[in-house]
């Protein structure tokens, strides 16, 4: 049994439907469908899961909302149309959204909540109806009743573990399964989100609970790429991943899989291959939990920019235990997450991502700083890129980190920071932004050649 | 005018000590002179300092310590033999070391103080009767009449801020000033030493104290060499160093100069001129604010072991605030500083000295870790040595990092580590034990030549 996800793009029209459904179709494995709610089908297109949060956010504030459930109502009907479907699936679908926008608003988030999950929800009903006109034994499976629950954080919940059990069950039912993406129930019978693009993570759950041979990701590329194509052009596909590798590829700017979203799958051991719905002849990229190391030390260079970097010195820092504690704490305490922190004897260097902190919350930290642990300086850089070189072969293989720096010393770039050692399967450097993409196409000519 | 400092080896003889006397009436501008106790005069020697210690300990618990006393006074003997003295400054020396030994005992610590202490305390006796006995205007001055007032922690001791207008006063003393290093006293006139080789740090204090012109740090090498001659032979002399630098190699490995000596004359911005007693004429490592880089970017190479990782891995770590704190404060309890913490996504990595730790809090700290944090693993390495570049010209020069990673894999090193980033005048390798001299005389290669 195999367990498919659909994203956005691949369900955006009539026509992507239709090729979901042969998809769907040509393998009587593939018995458990998610779906997320109907993406764009051209770049200026509006995903109706954006629809229903402005809708939402309407309604909330007493403004007329009947032009927009006219804008979604009309994104399903239209695939229905295009697909020549009976219209009865749209009147259920435009019954649920006008009673939900009807309902009760006194908790203004799960309100929103619940209009979000609906673009799941009913283009899981939508999909359904598809495939049964089509000819294939399908039927809509609400997470309600299949059991699926999950903690009390709005757009970002959980699964709470008590569910598998309740929803390994799904293997015993006839036909094929449509199931909406991107949330659950919590225990009070409210509908609570998982984070966006949260659909993964429903399918990596089924995965596990019914214990996939495979689960497969349907989305709108041929495969993950050795680096961001914006970047590099026509780069390397990757052919298999290791889950640590993939982890640390999203990390870092890799946006193709939803990084929570491998948990559930790395956990029971089920393979995850990323696949194009478009190009559904090509193998994609399967996600495993070892694969043969045959090309080389780096699978893949992820970068990611807008990090600041936090340098405090202090005579002698190194002789005073607490010190590095202390200045966790102090972060902590401006709700700051830190990404790492390399030391010298005398300093130390915080990470952390440029959007948790504004101008005037960096004077404090820096004030706080000087005072609470008596610095010599503290200063912030801003606008720094981390370059990530991933792959499971690194540590066998002497010379990748003479590799990396030589290339990017041949290409003129100032290492701001490496950081090694600690992770198996990854190296970071860090580099000004200004010369993040040179850096990263330096590193891509290294270790892959040039690009086709 | 000129503080000038004289090591134990400078002054285990009474050769030796001519040689100092005749350094000392060489310069006039040579007016304080701060010295050590005798040090070894041959390798299987003992240097006072130790048989003051084991003489301290014996007196403690009742036992015989006459045999010491007469070892202990025999070396002062003999350097004033060979120099043929008069023998009253030995009377008062070993009147001043029965009476300690005859004092109180009441508080076990700071009988042992006291005794260390007078080492360095006798010696300046001895030393100022050789410059007279020789025809220089020389006398002895005690730190507690200059007012060298220090806080209460025996053995650790930090000079206190108002010591330094008092030890000005020193400016105004004719003559020569022979002072006793490795002490002071604390507010209630008690003696407190610092932490061994503290001489050193009490040649510092006085130089900033009368803003000498230079401080002299004399000891038994020409100077301070690029790499440590027991790894690599005849090594290349550093013939200027930033206090910076001296700092960073002093820790990793480099004992020449005592690291802590170092602040006194860095705040007061005192060039620090280490020299050889056996070879006044060299003109040794001149240690100051800034240096001109025309050496190529690395200054010098130090290296030290016994170093310990702890690694700790967590699936979406990396989302968990306040989790690195954690890890610190578990530590801190264990009353473990640590070095440096590298850091991958869902994996930290933290580097101790072994030293810190025994098997038995080993496996606590790695139970405690699995508990608190929850985390997926832990383990622990051990024999990891740690290397550092070290030069102020890294980081205007791209391609260090390149050139040092390329010379360990030519020598097939394997590269556990690399912690660049924070420090502007160094970068990090770590390396196992067991390749440490041979990274260390590769990456000497690659930044000096082939040693001669």
């Amino acid at each position: 049994m195999k367990v498919v996800k659909f994203g956005g793009s691949s369900l955006a029209s009539g026509r992507q439907v239709e090729k979901v459904y042969h998809i769907v179709a040509s393998d009587p494995e593939r018995r458990i469908v998610v779906v997320s709610a109907p993406g764009k089908r051209f770049s200026e297109d509006i995903k109706v899961t954006d629809l229903l949060i402005e809708c939402a956010e309407k309604a909330l504030r007493g403004e007329e909302t009947a032009p927009l459930v006219n804008t979604i109502v009309g994104r399903y009907k239209s695939i229905a149309e295009e697909l020549r479907m009976p219209m009865d699936v749209i009147s259920r679908i435009t019954d649920d959204l006008l009673s939900l926008i009807a309902g009760n608003k006194l908790n203004p988030a799960a309100f929103i909540e619940a209009m979000k999950a609906s673009g799941e929800d009913n283009n899981a009903k939508l999909v359904a109806a598809a495939f049964r006109y089509k000819g294939l034994d399908a039927h809509y499976v609400s997470p309600r009743d299949a059991g699926l629950s999950v903690s009390n954080e709005p757009g970002n919940a959980s699964v709470l573990p008590e569910s598998y059990e309740r929803l390994a069950r799904l293997k015993e039912e006839p036909g094929i399964v449509v199931f909406p993406g991107f949330f659950g129930y919590n225990t009070d019978n409210e509908v609570i989100t998982f984070s966006r693009s949260g659909s993964d993570i429903t399918g990596s759950i089924l995965a596990n609970a019914v214990q996939a041979e495979l689960y497969e990701n349907f989305t709108d590329v041929d495969a993950v790429y050795a680096v961001n194509p914006h970047i590099v052009a026509h780069p390397k596909e990757i052919r298999e991943l290791t889950y640590r590798e993939m982890r640390e590829l999203s990390y870092c700017g890799f946006s193709v899989f939803h990084d929570e979203a491998l948990i559930p799958a790395f956990r029971a051991g089920i393979k995850v291959n990323v696949k194009n719905t478009n190009n559904p002849e090509a193998p994609g990229t399967l996600i495993m939990s070892t694969r043969k190391n045959t090309d080389g030390p780096v699978v893949g260079i992820a970068s990611d920019d807008k990090f600041s970097s936090i340098y405090i010195s202090k005579y002698m820092m190194n002789k005073e235990i607490g010190f590095g504690r202390k200045v966790l704490l102090i972060l902590e305490d401006f709700g700051l997450s830190f990404e790492h922190i390399p030391s010298g004897i005398d300093d130390l260097t915080v990470i952390i991502r440029q959007n948790q902190i504004d101008t005037a919350t960096e004077k404090k930290v820096i004030d706080r700083m000087m005072h609470d642990l008596d610095a010599d300086e503290v200063r912030i850089e801003h606008d720094l890129a981390l370059i990530m070189l991933v792959g499971e072969g690194m540590r066998q293989e002497v010379g990748t980190a003479a590799r990396a720096s030589k290339a990017l010393a041949e290409a003129k770039i100032n290492i701001e920071m490496i950081n090694q050692g600690s992770s198996e399967t990854s190296m970071m450097f860090g580099v000004k932004e200004a010369v993040e993409k040179k850096a990263v196409q330096a590193l891509y000519r290294e270790f892959f050649g040039r690009a086709e």
